[in-house]
């Protein structure tokens, strides 16, 4: 009889061939996918070569995907989506996209069924951790880690202490999942997770669609969590089933499990939240953020780009328009996410708000492109980081919130919330 | 009596105060626009402040359209877009375009009104001539007179020779306006019509829609014409009456007018053209560049990225795809022409070809970014200039098309005609 484990405990255990892990424990454990974008897949493509192997270790679980300066900005970032490109095309790759079929990758995994419950994942991609949503292990590795990956399909981890985020209750009307991890991030602090497997549990997340979920998964790392896991249950199972390509696994932590720490949150306690400059863990109620007038909006991104984002801007903007000076661009994370966007008339309220509508890229989250800050400009982003510079000019500012305040931040061209507009 | 006058003569003398003017003559005119963009108005606003004037001869004369890095590519884009925000929220322009309202210079003020017949404008963008399809004088200008045109709204011209193109006959099915003036470059070179104003005319141009019109004067810039022409008749009537904000003035040339050169031309003779890398009077048939494998497609840019283009395209790319390996991407050339694409369906057709739909921006054509060229690389684009280097890396090649034969290109995966499919 192993010893009692939390989900992330016993992925690992799984994937290294043992019947338990304990924290602190060093394991080589078999990968089900190794991830790289088009900046790091390049450095990853070197690490490989450097191995000698000639072949990756399964054409099926190396997914490659350009995303974050593409359609190419500039010579380099050709170069470079040229790289990954013709890696692919050399090796095989099944789970190649590319411009035109493609999204943010961490949209782009579940949606296309690439990533499943119970999987271990590594990416070259700090927000590699969404897929704990799903029930699954994954974490972002550096790019030498990832090449090793490609030639071996193995990795070794140090298992990670875990701690219990419990949400009990109901979240307030409007809050959403982005809203409940900038809370969580503020209490706890961007290393108040430091190497830690975050696993959310409680009414509040079971009652949260898989967008939602996704969401909150996504920015563990900005907690400095290794993952951020939710356990699978009839929503993740509606989401996965017919989707997923691989029989999935699920694990459930044991009623015994040890956590280093247990968060008790009411639900009730969150309420629209925005992290303000330049940490996100310096968040504010968004009623105490009114008086911010901004520049811009970006309404996208691996955290809030998926189609329930959309459906909530667009809620907000639809009969509106962006306020004067306000610049609102909308970045649908996948092209089916787009497809959607149309069929739904989602589309058309962007547009007739005076929305920019971009195909798929991380772009500006990143700094990458289409729609970087000059000087002293303000943005409101549904994106994940608001460090110094991180959209554009040093001295630009980046306030992280949720696509519906976003959007009535749009219209207001201060920081707000749908109720506040009229 | 004046002498008998084409009608860039007639629109030069009228501006200039003057019953007559002969070619060679050196004359100051008053402007009714003088237009600038991102790249070039940064440079203009600071030879405007030179000048030592408070304040722009005519804040609805002046027009600053950002479209060639924007949404801002990195910070020093952002940068420039932002002196071009500030100078236009200080000098009160009322046809300032921001992010969301926007699109390519060229293809915007002809949609919105705010250029009509009998015109004189300056731009700061070697395509200002395109509104010659309207039966304006237009012409692109250093950013040194542009910014002198802000303040005093007046410019010096040398009035050009002019030449006649009288196109008789009916064109085949599947020759478009692009295929027109690829044809004429093709016939006098890039510098075949140097500082000469061109006029184009004949039964085929008379069957032209507008928007097949402005490809063609579009391109005059391309074979070094001063201008490009067309006199105002019914179909331009039918599209300024309602649209354009001022009255506008029809001007014909006299029938005895002088020509230094008049081109007859049999719209029969002009058939579907590319032109090779690396001038646009390198053309060849569709039919003898079938063996050119590509890598990129882009529809879009000011020569042709308006609604007829979107439509041409789209009925070459519905219930197909892309071929594999082949990006793209198709850029509707304002927020009015994605809107439409929207209500047509169009926009569904592109999306499910697997194309990148990107908010409206010069991008890709002038190497700015949304689809640069690696090395090697080689595209189909219905953009207007394939010089060495023009979309990305120095090896990278352009070949300039019509959007039916970029958009059958992209499902072919090598450069060829809608009927060449299946």
């Amino acid at each position: 009889m192993p010893r009692p484990m939390t989900i992330a405990e016993k992925i690992l255990a799984a994937h290294a061939g043992l019947d338990e892990v304990a924290p602190g424990q060093l394991i080589e454990c078999q990968l089900d996918l190794v991830l790289s974008n088009d900046v790091t897949a390049p450095i990853a493509i070197g690490e490989f070569r450097r191995i000698g192997v000639e072949r990756v270790f399964d054409p099926a679980k190396v997914v490659l995907v350009p995303d974050h300066y593409v359609p190419a900005k500039d010579i380099k970032s050709a170069e470079q989506a040229k790289i990954v490109r013709e890696f692919a095309h050399e090796q095989g790759i099944t789970h190649y996209y590319e411009v035109g079929c493609m999204g943010v990758e961490h949209a782009l995994l579940p949606e296309q069924g690439v990533v499943g419950a119970g999987d271990l994942v590594i990416g070259s991609d700090s927000h590699t951790c969404t897929y704990g949503a799903l029930g699954a292990f994954s974490t972002g590795v550096g790019s030498t880690d990832a090449g090793v990956g490609y030639a071996t399909g193995r990795a070794w981890f140090k298992v990670p202490e875990s701690l219990l985020f419990r949400i009990d209750g109901t979240l307030r009307p409007g809050v959403s999942g982005k809203d409940v991890i900038l809370h969580i991030i503020g209490m706890i602090g961007v290393d108040g997770a430091l190497y830690r497997a975050m696993e959310f549990t409680g009414e509040a997340i079971s009652a949260l669609s898989m967008d939602s979920r996704m969401a909150i998964s996504n920015m563990a790392i900005e907690a400095g969590g290794k993952a951020g896991i939710i356990e699978v249950d009839d929503v993740t199972r509606a989401y996965l089933n017919g989707r997923v390509e691989r029989p999935y696994t699920e694990y459930h932590s044991d009623p015994d499990a040890r956590y280093e720490r247990v968060y008790h949150i009411d639900a009730a306690d969150i309420e629209p939240t925005v992290a303000w400059p330049h940490l996100p863990s310096n968040t504010h109620p968004v009623r105490e953020s009114r008086h911010i007038a901004i520049d811009q909006v970006v309404i996208g991104s691996c955290t809030n780009g998926r189609i329930e984002d959309m459906r909530a801007a667009a809620e907000v903007l639809r009969g509106r328009t962006a306020a004067p000076g306000v610049r609102c661009i909308v970045i649908p994370a996948t092209q089916e996410v787009y497809r959607q966007c149309m069929a739904e008339g989602l589309m058309d309220a962007f547009i007739s708000a005076n929305c920019a509508v971009s195909t798929p890229t991380c772009g500006p989250c990143l700094g990458g492109h289409m729609g970087i800050l000059a000087a002293g400009e303000r943005a409101v982003a549904t994106t994940n980081r608001n460090f110094v510079g991180r959209m554009g000019h040093p001295t630009s500012e980046v306030y992280l919130a949720s696509p519906a305040v976003a959007a009535a931040s749009a219209v207001l061209g201060r920081i707000g919330l749908p109720e506040d507009i009229d």
